[in-house]
């Protein structure tokens, strides 16, 4: 037993020849937030306070594909999406649609703790969050420069850029989430995930990373935060799927979530998730996926692509 | 092995003393219904066709709690919700947000076979069905009187209808939905499932029905329909979960869907599924459930209320 925490900042093909210029700034952002994961929960911090203040300064961070820094959709706007669940309650807040919020993440907590409901869309949770009074900017502050070019090279393919079956793409921006799994001191465990979408979906589309079961989940058993291409996620409610494994065949968290990767097609795909034992997982099936994670044990791991062994992901 | 097929008009505190003048009309469409699924599978069309067909003729009919004769939001505006998903191929698809769409269960199924994506919402999926051609119809179309009716009783109420933790209300329609399971003579499975949602929502706000794995689900192994309290849908996975311990566990379709229905607070959902072997069952833990089901044995079976064994749902 003991605390871990494990996030991700979105999975892909991203080739290991990514220039450091833009593989560093995210490393750092993922070692400033693993750091300040991990300070949480030694200081006996809810794992559901852990994972919405990691995802935020994820959301923050304009170097991933959540809050500034979404990517745009056909019609060059943001339309962000986040979900939260807490494994000790299975309460759960789901947003999507956003173009003003700054934190979504923090927004689909209000929905949990405020609202009969689980999940707002839209013009309603917009309003919703003007209601509350939360952080709110122009539209224009989550459009960035890099996005704008993202989106004219995907209209130059002519495609949504990451639906299956499509060719391999440069960077994992395109189909990047951020998210986090953390177990607690008490063993409470939590799981957030937070996105901009895939770069020029039509407007209106909704992917996994709100939809609990899919792209976001917890129970008593573990904690599950999935990246990669939505609508592999969804049919295969990937992150349910996890926990269904350790619970229904008693598989450990690794066998669980290696088997749940190994089942679709390669390329769709990553995960990280905590047991409430403390144990760490974070398999992908793409080429490479930005994650870190830490336990208590004394377990640390940063990276982006496969170790030498060809190892997708770590487990402590 | 052979053809089955089960459908459901919602789940609820339907009292025994509904009054024939409201039971009646809803026994009698579901009796149509059934009689048109049968006869298409018989025919040989495939089980996504016959989902499809038997769900867009349940939202045409204005006793049911989606299509025509959805509830209303606390705006008192309609928006209507569904999703599509073929066992076989996995292909999947969702909508929600919909205002002036005559059929939601068919746009599920456009986006699924012309789109990348598996879900579209709100005004973008309103322009989809537009630019698809789909009939539409002048908002106040979908608006009964007896849902403005039921709007104000809740108003009155001061509460969200059919959340969890909520006292009995006197009538399915608060939280009915309508949905389709078929398995067809090649074996392949389908799942739709279309709603309003529940009375006085919050605009804006998502339930269970066009979340693949929570009110909607199907496999090569089972396909499943949910009805009731949308968030305990959601947070439990039920439809997922229904087919999960058919593959994890082994258990037979009755078993699996028996276990799922018991895990959750009574008078919180039901749902209706067949097996590919053919089997059906439609469990319920609420007081009454609008339901239907025929197989290729014979079997045959319409109510609303559990038998008088005291067993709710039927098993062919």
């Amino acid at each position: 037993m003991g605390w871990a925490i494990a996030l991700q900042g979105g999975g892909g093909d991203i080739p290991r020849s990514l220039p450091p210029e833009r593989a560093e700034p995210r490393l750092a952002t993922l070692r400033r937030c693993l750091d300040l994961g991990v300070s949480a929960l030694q200081d006996g911090r809810a794992a559901l306070d852990v994972v919405e203040l990691v995802v935020r300064e994820l959301e923050n961070c304009p170097h991933f594909n959540a809050g500034k820094g979404s990517v745009l959709t056909s019609d060059g706007t943001v339309e962000m999406e986040a979900s939260i669940m807490d494994g000790t309650t299975m309460g759960c807040g789901s947003v999507c649609g956003l173009s003003t919020v700054v934190n979504p993440i923090s927004l689909a907590r209000i929905v949990m703790e405020k609202t009969p409901h689980i999940y707002l869309a839209f013009n309603a949770a917009e309003a919703f969050a003007r209601d509350q009074g939360v952080e709110t900017m122009d539209p224009s502050h989550f459009i960035t420069e890099e996005n704008l070019e993202r989106l004219g090279q995907a209209k130059e393919a002519n495609r949504v850029q990451a639906m299956e079956g499509q060719p391999p793409i440069d960077d994992n921006s395109r189909t990047g989430t951020v998210g986090c799994v953390a177990v607690d001191l008490s063993g409470n465990l939590a799981s957030a995930t937070s996105t901009g979408g895939v770069v020029n979906k039509m407007a209106g589309r909704i992917g996994d990373t709100p939809i609990i079961g899919a792209g976001t989940y917890a129970n008593t058993l573990c904690a599950v935060s999935a990246t990669g291409k939505g609508e592999a996620i969804i049919r295969h409610t990937v992150a349910r799927d996890v926990a269904a494994l350790v619970e229904h065949r008693g598989l450990s968290l690794q066998e669980a979530a290696e088997r749940v990767v190994a089942a679709v097609p390669r390329g769709s795909f990553g995960l990280v998730a905590v047991s409430g034992a403390g144990e760490v997982t974070m398999p992908f099936n793409t080429a490479g996926m930005f994650r870190a994670c830490a336990a208590d044990s004394g377990y640390s791991e940063v990276g982006i692509w496969p170790d030498a062994d060809g190892d997708a992901g770590g487990e402590s």
